[in-house]
């Protein structure tokens, strides 16, 4: 057998650590790109200039980006068999990369759990992006339900990773400090010292999403997870139609966040995120964000800890979220918990 | 409220300028994109040895390019709460733009005038658009209509600016004069003297127009205008359905003129230009185009003044445009008028 | 007559040389966006210290692209009036492109030969591709049925090329000959000496093709054959639809084939292809290839010569290819014969 299949539960042994294929040399072209996709306006990562000013060697590619490709390098080693991707947490962008450096990913098994019917089990990784040079760009852990090979095998000992419900802000750090900043170029007069904890904000715009985007997005990550491409298998699914990559979702509602959070461009950290509902082509995302925690980072910035929540065919003037059951309500996406920085004042 | 609904009619006070948000560094991306969605050949903007040879420095941005994305910049504070877009005029390409020069705009108001029935006024604004040196590369006026904040504010009084129905022969100015020029790799034997004023020509082709590609497009030019993108709103509006932006009309048109006009690749200025009828997903683009004017520009240049039409589903071999009544037949979507620069022979 | 409607039989003299036109300069975007439109992972493509290790002297343009684009430019001159594409043979990748080179394309005749209906003929010619340099990049013989201009005209005498089922083993060369080479990150442990004569290899994967992606993709080699755009035209026709440029069926496939086929990533000839039915939009293509012959290279590489068998909404499991009666099974796509260089051993 030639063609690989993907891992099952009983190939993951705790400290394993799996080298994902095909390093990625993300350019200025991964950029624009992204940018035609999900409409993206952070000035960071539009203008050279800008960029510049703010700190950065030069223009640096999103961090969205990066999470997306260093995940996407992961998925035919950890979720080709996945039952259902089931989240993710401490999440920290450590060095700025920028067009001309490579993206690697490796992924240790940190935890495991068989679930009682015996035929599944929960997988937790913690996946290292890093770049030519070896240095760590990203890390986060994530845990996906898989399949077991033989339901015969006996359930290992259970592991389970230690997590933080959110990066704690003294592990906080931003690339850029902002030293120079031009608010009305940034697109908005709102800083940190403006935003309010528990304050939420709608961002008003709505983006319909398309099965060529949606594929056309993804493939741009080199994620291959078979959900999202093949409509000849999806159409005798569940659904009937093919599931749109999570992270399609993250990257719709960050860029539609620009209207309300202009000056929060650069994600830092990863808190954690679930992924509530599918989502499907034709569907429209709506996103509004509230603000949980702020931390400040130096004499220039501060981080504010944010909810990005994003809902299909629902406007969020009225901030959908959980009914009164405590469940997500039927046309909430995406509960995204993350930090960005955002400079102090004008 | 942290996100930003748009500017009013009120807002628009005679003199203010407004600097738009996300300067955007336009690179070979852009260029490459652009190609993708239109189908754009013309030599000038896809070969750098032929550019260079042409008098360029180096592989130009296509003026469309420049264009759209300078108009992009300006949606969000001059035409998002806008009921029309009435009209352009006075456009001149000013300078060369190469792959990671940054694009910036301003726009000043120089005219408005509230309507008759008190909710609504007109617009004008003059747009430049600059580079990262700040040198205009691109300045157009433009008019649309706005609502009014509150109808009870008082009608301001009406200032029109002068525009000039075509931009000046003597103002004409190409950044390239061809000292070098391959006509077989150009596509075209059919120089500046072979043109003859009220000379039509059939650009033949078709192009079939999908939902992911305009919004691409839009996107690209990072272009919000909410019409272009939510289908959960448009659906339930007077078409059902998202309006294509008319710059892709204008791009897609241009691509087809390639045959007909392949050495016609350098547009210098915009008169002005009518989106007559709106264009949907699915609805397939043909053009013609008519020598309006002519005009020498060097030894080795001219200038052809061209009207560019565009139709829906409905091939160009006998020039549709307007009917005995004077309006524009249902299927003509676009009435453009540009300058554009053409070598004199062989 | 300013715009062009293609050459037909009688044109095409034998010896009679095309030089064609839209000299194209590929860069870095150009493989982002192929990949974001194929999914293609091989690392080869992909990153640029896997390239420089392999011994590139930085990240090559995939052959397919160059294959692409040199083909695209040759469809205004000789396919623009075909009434079938019926084949190539002996072709050559000569040397590697590279981010910033200029493809050009010139075909000379060397075959033609009328239909006994006395209204179309077949005609053959080799197009070469060369770059900036005027160094050959790509070579290949292509033949087409394109109908007469007049019935009446006489018919020439047959001229009939004599084309190799195969290009010969000893007339293979590799670019890189993988004196470094990562076969984790390449994302497979088979190499040259695990692969036998005969040995078939699934797929697996599948990928729905929108319209969207392959417009944009057959735009992007400036591909302009009236079939893949024009629905309006289309819709008139045989099928309703718009046919898929045949050329994105070759590239998802040779894309699926990573899985299986991940460190034969470096196409070096192409022995022969043949579009067997049509793909239309919405249709999901799988794939399974034959190893039909090995040739050593070097001391660190070998050929592989592979059958690529695409297929729409079927899976490949049991290797769908011809019916009892010979013929090609109704739901294959393509059968395209071609040599890949692959390292000897880890």
């Amino acid at each position: 057998m030639k063609s690989f299949s993907g891992n099952y539960f009983e190939d993951f042994t705790i400290g394993r650590v799996l080298k994902h294929a095909t390093p990625l040399t993300v350019n200025e072209a991964d950029l624009a790109i992204y940018r035609s996709l999900t409409g993206s306006r952070y000035a960071l990562y539009s203008s050279t200039p800008f960029a510049e000013a703010a700190g950065f060697d030069r223009q640096p590619v999103d961090p969205m980006i990066v999470f997306h490709v260093v995940f996407g390098k992961t998925v035919p080693d950890i979720s080709l068999n996945a039952v259902a991707n089931l989240g993710y947490a401490d999440g920290k962008f450590m060095a700025p990369v920028y067009p001309g450096d490579t993206l690697y990913a490796t992924s240790e098994v940190i935890g495991r759990k068989e679930n009682s019917n015996g035929k599944t089990g929960v997988v937790y990784v913690r996946t290292t992006g890093t770049n030519q040079n070896g240095d760590a760009v990203l890390t986060y852990v994530r845990w996906v339900m898989v399949n077991k090979k033989e339901h015969a095998s006996p359930a290992p000992d259970a592991v389970l990773p230690d997590l933080p419900k959110a990066v704690d802000a003294a592990d906080l750090s931003a690339y850029a400090h902002y030293a120079s900043y031009d608010a009305e170029l940034a697109g908005s007069p709102h800083f940190f010292d403006d935003y309010e904890i528990g304050e939420k904000i709608d961002h008003v715009d709505g983006m319909t999403i398309e099965e060529a985007e949606h594929q056309t997005a993804t493939r741009l990550y080199q994620n291959t997870a078979k959900v999202h491409f093949n409509q000849f298998e999806q159409g005798k699914g569940r659904f009937g139609k093919r599931l749109i990559y999570g992270g399609v979702v993250i990257s719709t509602a960050r860029s539609l966040a620009f209207n309300g959070l202009a000056n929060a461009g650069q994600m830092i950290a990863i808190n954690g995120g679930t992924h509530c509902n599918p989502l499907f082509s034709g569907d429209t995302i709506h996103a509004w964000s509230e603000v949980l925690d702020k931390a400040d980072l130096s004499d220039t910035i501060g981080a504010l800890r944010l909810r990005l929540v994003a809902t299909k065919d629902l406007p969020c003037a009225d901030y959908p979220y959980k009914g009164e059951d405590g469940k997500y309500l039927p046309n909430v996406l995406l509960d995204f918990d993350y930090w960005a920085a955002i400079p102090r004042s004008r």
